[in-house]
């Protein structure tokens, strides 16, 4: 038997996810079987030409027509259009799948958060925080859980950008906050923030995000639309900073930009514990810094070895993986949660908390001061 | 129309080749269309599963019957079938794609070239040197032809494994001279002398080496074999030096070693030139350091932006690409020249100028002198 | 004419300022003479014993002795004693160079301001702040008052120390509110923000820090007392964050710890600017890294060229300098200009900057809201 | 007591061991007293001038009349002039501190050590290979005797400077082989080659190097004589490789170049044993990339913990020394052996080990084939 896919989305994140499901055969053979069954969107002759590269059976302008249809709903559209589709689905007892962040509003994710529970825990809804797949992440994870780290201090997180730098670089619905809830906060802190609650959210640890304090910034206030005499309001931050404490008391240090000038997706974490620290950085993604309790300085760790988190599905040794190779991994754990009927992580449950946070920052952007979450 | 692809071989350059072909038409839609038609090899029961595992249409146990049958023919089995095989292919014009080093010797090189030549220039025959299409490669061979490094003066090259540094490894034929020709010089050596070439051989920068001085050696003499309770000598080298002479003056050094304890696939390579100098490692492979000629210091350049080598095809800046993507490069424009009866490069005359180095390093360690190439 | 020189304090900071005393003849001839005249503390025995290491003439128990007799009064004792000697000092006339943070409160740097004020601007009142002397820095600083970064977007500075994270490192003066005023807030944080607007701070880049929103944790509440039966509570910060908007909307992200395990001295500082970016690391004081407004990647710089700053006093390109070289460049630099008297920055008013800084961070977490600076 | 000092030479090396005399009552109490009592050179003018600049008490013209009448004598000239006055102060019975390498050819190497034979254990005979005394390398050497990298396989030594790149770069002594001996051999590799038997040279480890094989080339013939219209011939070598068997049948492979476009002063050495494997590079001289038994990287280790060597006489953590930090170290233990009658390393046959393998680079590079030692 093999599990249908109806796709939401056609373009960066079709693009990732439609790889991943064609690549898993040969790297991943104990994956349920799929098949790319729907693609949906609206402009129909680019969405045409779009499922002949991705490798789709057939097309669909309206969502509704599939949610219903297929084994598995992939939402992978603009953040404004997640939450109805992967409600009707859910509703429909479909699985889901959903890009990241979860919604534009708290009000949304709830919603979603809400859909995915009273579908039951047989119908997995994930959200695609895809870096939690990358392999030195979860190496990383597993000496967090060893506590080779020991008790956590320090979490910081950064994700720099510079596309928008450019004054003139022209207005997409990123820039919206209607169509995107916020800016380089949900686009990009929401993976940051949902890495550190994931690999340091143990109570051995440091526990969840307990308050957070944010600084929004937007440094362009209206971007010229492509092909357009006309510019358009920039109403979502082009940066922020927040700083957090953490249930033990632990120190979180946060920030994004689309104006770092020079990085282009530098996304690094660092935690330092009591016994040891370590940092990663997504474009050395094979690579894992740390600092052991009986060394001196960091160590640069190759995370491709055959023991390491699903390498012994890839390559020998030093040959190493891509950003790509992330979504492999995800859709492998989602689609096989799919066909046993377990639970997979990150939920929505899990975007959700991460949607908290997001909106912690701003309200306590717009407040001046600090928010419980 | 579509091409048959018939391939000899199935374990690890199987997989990468397979994997590579895959992947054409999602990410290269104007790739030649391909049919991974026959997978051949000896174990009948491995080959089946392979063959399912990697999306061969049939499978066959003498590469005899399949050389004539096919469009194109991929050699991809040990150093010692490279020669017999792709022979009989282009014998029956059929392009050859065939790993590298081209042979265990310099006569079955010899022997193959000739067949290439005979074949004529409608019929390829490539030589697999896979690191050619690394998009930092492809750029750093972009700025040494538009002069911007000057004139050259140091060659640098170095490739570090350590797999065998356990003088309990396995033996294998990567250990027997009969089987595999040389050891780390052959393995190893072939890539760096290769991409030396490739990037400087042009007049204006270096030109050729002409002449070489190698030094091989091998730190244990005999390994157990696996599962058996009894040893088989290692007569290739575990690690060679080489320095040598360019046409232009320009000094190379080059060195390889499978006991440099820590490092998996440390393929290094280093040019100074009279304006300025570059660095590339493997394991760092979407980066290139550049040192430009009215700059201080080395840059870190992520090469992946949009109109670097290739990378229009894949993803947006900063989404790093892997060691497999070379795959998918180099048969994109294998098939693409087979499809358009082009010349493709590294042909089986680059892979026997490779040959010769590797010749001259042997002879020369055996007399202690230099060796003109 | 020489001057004759009266420092109080010979632990760490007495030795650095002795030691750059001591080799400004030899790399910088144009230097005042100076005499280590006098050097003033309270425990006899160990005094007389540096006294002699350091190469003092003579010693005092009461700096009320030396302020009136010395050309020049350094006051580089702990925190709490800058205040009155210092105020005392520039009430004889006598130019003082005092050690940072200026003082424990901002009282205590309001007065020694005002003090300095009233000396009269040829009677110099310098703040030690030695990382403005870092060639790297000074490098920096021309290339961002020559526009090279373009208008100032980000600004991140973190100075990450460990000697803290052991729960039984004994407990000092550093830990106590009273004597230190803060903890690493003003022991490391002082640094930062000082290097922040001495890099940033003119109009034309990013202007001051207008409004701030810090954090502060202590992490372990009581430490033992060396050689004692008893502990001492902590009341000073192990670590605090902040996020600060300067006057043109810049970002800016702060943070210090004395429990970041494996970071011993590492004061990072990053700005990122319409044009380019740069990164410096105190622990790699001789390399500023610059991306350069036609280049794509960060350049290694290694400032060690004749006409980089300072460095024609030293040694050839590449041959490194050390922690200490910054002050033996301040100390050169502060004696001249009071030979010459000139003004000195960073003066105490530059220091007092920095204490408003502190202040505000220390207010804005009791608070738990943004403060105006 | 104290010693007087006497010292040819006031250039470069003359201001490196001059501040390191300085240096040594502040920071090493415990070394014996010194004078400069004479600086020796030609030109009057300049050796005033440089007399008081250095702290000498007189200053001499005809080194004849000091090697006899000082305690020590320092000899930092040009290469040419090592030979003649280090023998007389030697037979005179003066201890002897002589720049690197020895001499500019062997026969003047070995008279020099046979001079020092001659004088016996008790007047020590110094050669100033100063790397010796960086304390990474120190660390390095430590770990290295305690067996921690297991057997040797690979030493990788290259030391690259681009002062001579451009060709109207003036004609200098260091160009011409009756004055220097050779060019970036002996200035630069003499370096390399002392480091690389320090280091493994233990029968232990690697033993010394048996048999090398070297290759010299000069890129620019003729050089442009400064303030004058003529040009002189460049007699000695660019740049070198060579590559060598240590007795244990380690494999050796090393290279200098004043044409490696970029780096300043940038010496590196390698070595990879059988439990592990370890970098350093002059240019961060405070760093040591240490590949450990149970660990999987290299771990960056800041080598500046009070118990590392020399340290404890320095800053406190985290706070990097210098290059000039290595001629403090060095005048320290060799006047603490002058002072104790203690021999003293490396010595006079340190320094002829090296002129050996120095020649034999030059000569198998006129032989075209490998030289035992």
């Amino acid at each position: 038997m093999s599990l249908s896919i109806g796709v939401l989305g056609y373009r960066f994140m079709g693009k990732a996810h439609a790889n991943a499901l064609a690549r898993l055969p040969m790297f991943f053979p104990d994956a349920p079987d799929v098949e790319r069954s729907v693609l949906v969107g609206r402009d129909e002759s680019a969405l045409e030409s779009a499922a002949e590269e991705l490798g789709f059976a057939s097309t669909a302008t309206d969502w509704a027509d599939v949610v219903d249809d297929v084994d598995v709903f992939y939402n992978l559209g603009p953040n404004h259009v997640h939450a109805e589709p992967s409600i009707a689905a859910l509703e429909a007892g479909t699985p889901v799948f959903c890009e990241k962040p979860l919604a534009p509003t708290l009000e949304g994710a709830e919603e979603m958060a809400a859909a995915a529970d009273a579908a039951g825990s047989d119908v997995p809804a994930g959200c695609a925080f895809n870096y939690r797949f990358v392999p030195a992440i979860r190496y990383a994870k597993n000496l967090l859980e060893a506590g080779e780290l020991g008790e956590i201090h320090h979490v910081r997180g950064r994700y720099l950008q510079d596309w928008l730098v450019d004054p003139e670089a022209p207005w997409s619905w990123r820039n919206d906050a209607e169509l995107a809830g916020s800016g380089a906060l949900g686009d990009l802190g929401s993976h940051t923030l949902d890495l550190a609650q994931f690999l340091v959210g143990d109570d051995d640890l440091a526990g969840d995000i307990e308050r957070i304090n944010g600084h929004c910034q937007t440094f362009v206030e209206e971007r010229p639309v492509e092909g357009e005499d006309e510019t358009r309001p920039v109403t979502v931050d082009d940066a922020y900073t927040a700083q957090a404490e953490f249930a033990n008391g632990a120190v979180g240090s946060f920030e994004a930009s689309r104006f770092a000038t020079g990085h282009k997706n530098d996304h690094t974490i660092e935690i330092h514990g009591s016994k040891g620290s370590l940092k990663f950085s997504l474009e050395r993604l094979n690579e894992l810094e740390l600092l052991r309790e009986d060394n001196r300085g960091y160590e640069t760790i190759l995370v491709t070895d055959e023991d390491d988190p699903y390498l012994d599905h890839w390559w020998p040794p030093g040959h190493v993986i891509g950003w790509e190779h992330t979504f492999v991994h995800e859709n492998y754990e989602f689609l096989s949660a799919v066909a046993n009927g377990d639970e997979f992580a990150p939920s929505f449950e899990d975007g959700l908390a991460v949607q908290r946070l997001l909106e912690a920052v701003e309200r306590s952007d717009e407040q001046g001061s600090w928010v419980n979450v």
